[in-house]
């Protein structure tokens, strides 16, 4: 009975104000103003016969009341949906671990299939022998499990220009959080001999996806022997087709782009390939019109998924749980504050388990709403020290040009009806 | 270049021994014996032409080359699917979350179709004020979120009787581990008015599902005041139909029969019911014909998920990846042991991260297989000092008239083909 013995003083204080709501209009107190409530002291339908047995669903999907928690397109930005992107239906999440059949995909010429028999990863270059490993090869070498992040660098990038998304799962909703199972891409590079470590400090590996994109990628040699994953499995079973299946690469922490997906080809050089992926694409225009390179880490990061504007508050003034998610491809993250007037004052919030390295965090924020208007913001913070920016304080370093790269702080404007928009404040 | 400074010394050591073997007969040297591979010299299909979009899958599916990864009923234990069982497909798993479309279903009467706006959940018996809670009350209050295993006390059941499912699904696939969020049971109990921490000592919980079975349980007051979670979503989204959308009760380390779904009603009591499924079914009946009650905590438990009958190795001597589950109702594992020789001798197994409180633990073993028969077993240990037991050393305290909480080592005999057997060892 540890909560009688005081470790929770904060849940405690909020429930006084819960009970007293109890006994009021809200919780249990609308059944018993209307008389007996049937719906429990009434034997329904469901109870009365047999449901479904265990071999209606050898492969389940959600319960058809669910069907809205789907990943979407945006159409005025996805008129070609093969090179392309849907997004991640996070305002209707919680936890921390995104179901694979609702994480976001983003292709550069669409999904392919690819078997297992068929699947090969060369891995050539700067190396003593190449090689070419099939997918039961890889199933030999040792494996590790990781949950990280994997977040598009344009997340957020439409709102660069001003609030234009009406919704967390467009504005924020290109990231997924999965715990992955596979090899270290080291394990690799040394089967295939690298020379000494010394020699390797200005050493690249490019890699490559059997896609038509190819959507080839330099990463330098230190990130390439630290925590980079060959993956084959995420949340425990293959990867999903448009995922990667049966391989992509894990690069934690680090933007989606790189997480090459039907990963096919490593070559070790003595420098980055400066891809079409690396220079025209996946680089930073900045107020002057040049642009920066190499800008592979996502920055700490955080949203409001609840309230939001997909996600209204549905019930008068009293307890609310306003929660959301935050990230760091630097570490983990330390501590998400939380303001409900616009970043005026901030009420630290609760995290749901201590952080873990580049890998989603949950955060929650009990409050006792007065039913006022609010706006809301949630600024993280992670283990570097580094506190999430907002958008003024990144538009005047970056300018106005860029497109990737968007850590800014989010404002949802929460209206009195419990209805709420994107909206900046300044 | 971590690992250039000696962090990974049995790592390195295995690499050793997967590099000769490179240049040999396997890995890269087969495809370079019979020639350039086409597979990967040459552009193939799915590199030819687009693949799909992203407007293809809102909620996707594994791809179909993984149809066999799936849950299943065994014909002969199943004659009746509505109350009965289906079992995870632990041998093809990997990581130790487990995806919500393959994690097992027990049902006592089917899986019924619940919506949110018919759901209710009374708490009533020796409270201050009994209350019904809608689904939107229950979003109001302080939520957590815990990654638990929930295991059937029946899963091992069949082996109390010698070796008889062949297969790591069948004998120990009565098992799921997800990220659960709800609220603590604690809060709801504490909103209805409980009477001071003094007087509960000797209360207990009766929980009951909205099921036509109701499934009705006992939980003695301690724990309900403890880890107990009403809870709503599992590996971030809604609980799927037959895992008790909208709300189910999560019990950590505790049988899974205790995890009551489409929670309906929760009454304080002054002692335990004693319905039926905690008198007639649940109950350990000893090797004296008397049935021992109250055996509520899964035990440390393991089990060698790969190689296994389902999953048998499909090369050579060399490197081999041994792997399995490991979990206990008591606390988190410790320890897991390996054993080739059928428990003679025992090698100490990888955890992939620190064990976690009544969750599961995924352990490996990595050696280099020298292709003669083998009879593995693993052994876990928790943080009480618990040490798994022999199947034998079950039968002397319990006999074998018991049909639950069989916790014993499993072995596979593994035989030079690859291929595993269920087998008992003494």
């Amino acid at each position: 009975m540890a909560d009688e013995q005081g470790r929770h003083p904060s849940r405690r204080a909020f429930l006084t104000s819960a009970a007293a709501l109890g006994a009021g209009a809200g919780l249990a107190g609308a059944a018993r103003a209307n008389g007996p409530d049937p719906l429990i002291t009434e034997v329904q339908d469901w109870a009365r016969g047999f449901g479904e047995g265990v071999d209606a669903t050898p492969y389940g999907l959600p319960i058809r009341f669910e069907h809205d928690v789907i990943r979407r397109n945006v159409e005025w930005l996805t008129a070609d949906t093969i090179s392309s992107i849907n997004f991640t239906p996070i305002h209707a999440l919680d936890g921390t671990i995104t179901p694979q059949g609702c994480a976001f995909e983003r292709h550069h010429s669409g999904a392919i299939e690819l078997a297992k028999p068929d699947y090969r990863l060369m891995v050539n270059g700067l190396v003593d022998k190449p090689l070419v490993f099939t997918y039961a090869d890889l199933e030999r070498f040792p494996r590790e499990n990781h949950v990280y992040f994997c977040e598009c660098a344009a997340n957020s990038g439409m709102e660069w220009a001003g609030a234009q998304l009406n919704g967390a799962q467009f504005t924020h909703g290109m990231i997924h959080n999965m715990e992955y199972t596979g090899v270290p891409l080291r394990a690799l590079l040394q089967e295939a001999g690298l020379g000494p470590a010394g020699d390797l400090s200005d050493k690249w590996v490019f890699v490559e996806g059997a896609d038509a994109s190819s959507n080839g990628r330099s990463i330098p040699m230190e990130k390439a022997l630290d925590d980079v994953l060959v993956a084959f499995k995420a949340n425990g079973e293959a990867l999903r087709k448009e995922h990667g299946y049966p391989v992509r690469l894990v690069v934690p922490g680090w933007e989606g782009n790189m997480w090459v997906k039907w990963l096919r080809r490593i070559e070790v050089m003595d420098g980055p390939v400066e891809s079409r992926e690396e220079t025209s694409k996946y680089t930073d225009v900045l107020a002057d019109g040049t642009a920066r390179k190499w800008t592979w880490v996502m920055d700490a990061k955080s949203v409001i998924t609840s309230p939001s504007p997909q996600s209204p508050i549905t019930h008068g003034p009293g307890p609310l749980v306003i929660t959301g998610l935050a990230w760091s491809g630097h570490g983990a993250i330390r501590r998400v504050d939380v303001s409900t007037d616009g970043g005026i004052s901030w009420q630290t919030a609760r995290l749901s388990r201590e952080g873990e390295s580049k890998a989603l965090s949950r955060f929650y924020l009990d409050i006792d709403w007065d039913g006022s208007e609010m706006l809301l913001q949630s600024r993280a913070m992670d283990d570097t020290g580094y506190v999430q920016p907002t958008k003024d304080q990144l538009r005047e370093v970056r300018g106005l040009n860029s497109v990737y790269h968007n850590n800014g702080i989010q404002t949802w404007h929460v209206k009195t009806s419990g209805e709420a928009e994107n909206v900046e404040v300044s």
